[in-house]
């Protein structure tokens, strides 16, 4: 492992704007990282690409970040974590901290009785990516993992509250209820949006796992654990790049975050290729 | 214009499956016409993307199809129709025919009152396309326009009948019958499959506009009028290219067709952008 600049950024990518919520988690966390963020907004989104798709553009989204001289990458995509982290552990000589296994393990501590359920993308889901992470961690846990495809779309339509979404969530989590889980997995890193409405419906002996908190979590413990947190008193940038439609991003990250993004800029798909 | 060989595919591009509705009717139209259809599944959906970007791989798209020596292209996507069909007219000397015109058209000859909807992505109801169309047919028409971004991930869910899709739709429809429109256009190629559930919203007296059957009937008013329909007895051949996902978008494009689809082929997102 190379030295590492403790005030080199934490650099996050995600497919688009579901990343946001886990770093809103990273600044909250640790508030004197400096954070480069990339959304690959041209090519959003990653759920429904083919496997070696996803990778190829993880890969540019990851150089692009390494290029920018991050300490650590955060693959703050469900999809491009269950699909990319190993081919980027093997290119990369830098921590990358996907959503997978921090969420996997953190839902094994978090059941009693050994029943945990999964929620996320087709691709994530039809990768089985939780699953085989959670059967590594404990083979006697009974796993239960459901495409939720209409999520993402009602949460960026913003209808946290609507009945419609109501009886979406209901359609989707009734086999989670009929099997008594008491532990789900949210793993898109958009459904934290939903989180309120999921609860209502699982009710509340069920434990939610936020997997970009989850990952947050690991993060801190890596930074303190190498001593490489930065240590500055000043609170950190918080650099934004999207490959496309920048404004719409800067709208959104700014209801988010709850805070105003002086930085952010475009980068063509075709730079990303070429890198 | 140059001449035209009859027995040449008609080429149709779409983002992705949503311009299979409009191959549909134009298989049962003109049965014997040969087809080429590309669908840009890697870089679906465009609706969501800026127009440069969507001029961008309109262009690319076309290009294909144009090597794969058809004699007119269909762009049976509103997004690309509303953004890039003057960036296409002006870039090919083939026929090229959009959604809009053809939409609204047809919507102008069918409304009573004058008073017309249009539903369609973010993209082709932020750019006005369809109301300055209509404007230009008949200035004395009043449009109404809603984006209605959950209906292409419900539609592609499945849920045509779901009371979510009720909810949803008449959340999004409420205000068309408040302003008593007697003609709704149907402004995106996913929206057919979604028709019965808008026409009981709607209510019977309101005509919905199909602009895929719209485009379709000029399509065979042109090949008509130009003498170069395929005259043979045969049954055209059918021949799909992807550039993702090929194995889904088969499933999926035999159940819209409700027929075989033996000729499936997937294209590399570079090839598109070398050609």
């Amino acid at each position: 492992m190379q030295f590492i600049n403790k005030t080199a950024p934490i650099g996050i990518f995600d497919s688009g704007i579901g990343g946001l919520t886990v770093a809103k988690r990273i600044i909250s966390m640790l508030p004197n990282e400096n954070i480069v963020y990339f959304g690959d907004t041209a090519r959003v989104p990653y759920g429904s690409k083919s496997n070696s798709t996803v990778i190829e553009y993880a890969i540019q989204d990851a150089q692009f970040l390494i290029n920018k001289n991050v300490k650590l990458i955060i693959v703050a995509c469900n999809t491009a974590s269950s699909v990319a982290l190993d081919s980027l552990k093997r290119k990369y000589n830098i921590p990358i901290i996907g959503m997978i296994e921090p969420g996997a393990s953190l839902a094994v501590k978090k059941s009693k009785n050994k029943r945990v359920g999964v929620i996320g993308t087709n691709s994530t889901i039809n990768n089985k990516a939780y699953s085989e992470q959670i059967k590594t961690l404990d083979a006697e846990i009974s796993i239960i993992e459901k495409a939720c495809p209409l999520f993402v779309p009602i949460a960026e339509e913003g209808w946290l509250n609507h009945e419609a979404t109501r009886l979406i969530a209901i359609e989707y989590l009734q086999e989670f209820i009929d099997a008594e889980i008491d532990t789900l997995i949210l793993g898109c890193t958009h459904y934290p949006l939903l989180a309120e409405t999921i609860q209502n419906i699982m009710g509340e002996k069920v434990t939610l796992i936020d997997s970009g908190y989850a990952a947050s979590l690991q993060v801190e413990n890596y930074l303190e654990g190498r001593g490489v947190r930065n240590d500055s008193h000043q609170v950190g940038t918080h650099q934004f790049y999207v490959s496309d439609l920048p404004n719409k991003f800067k709208t959104i990250a700014e209801r988010f975050l709850g805070s105003k993004v002086n930085h952010i800029e475009k980068i063509d798909v075709e730079i990303l290729i070429k890198n």
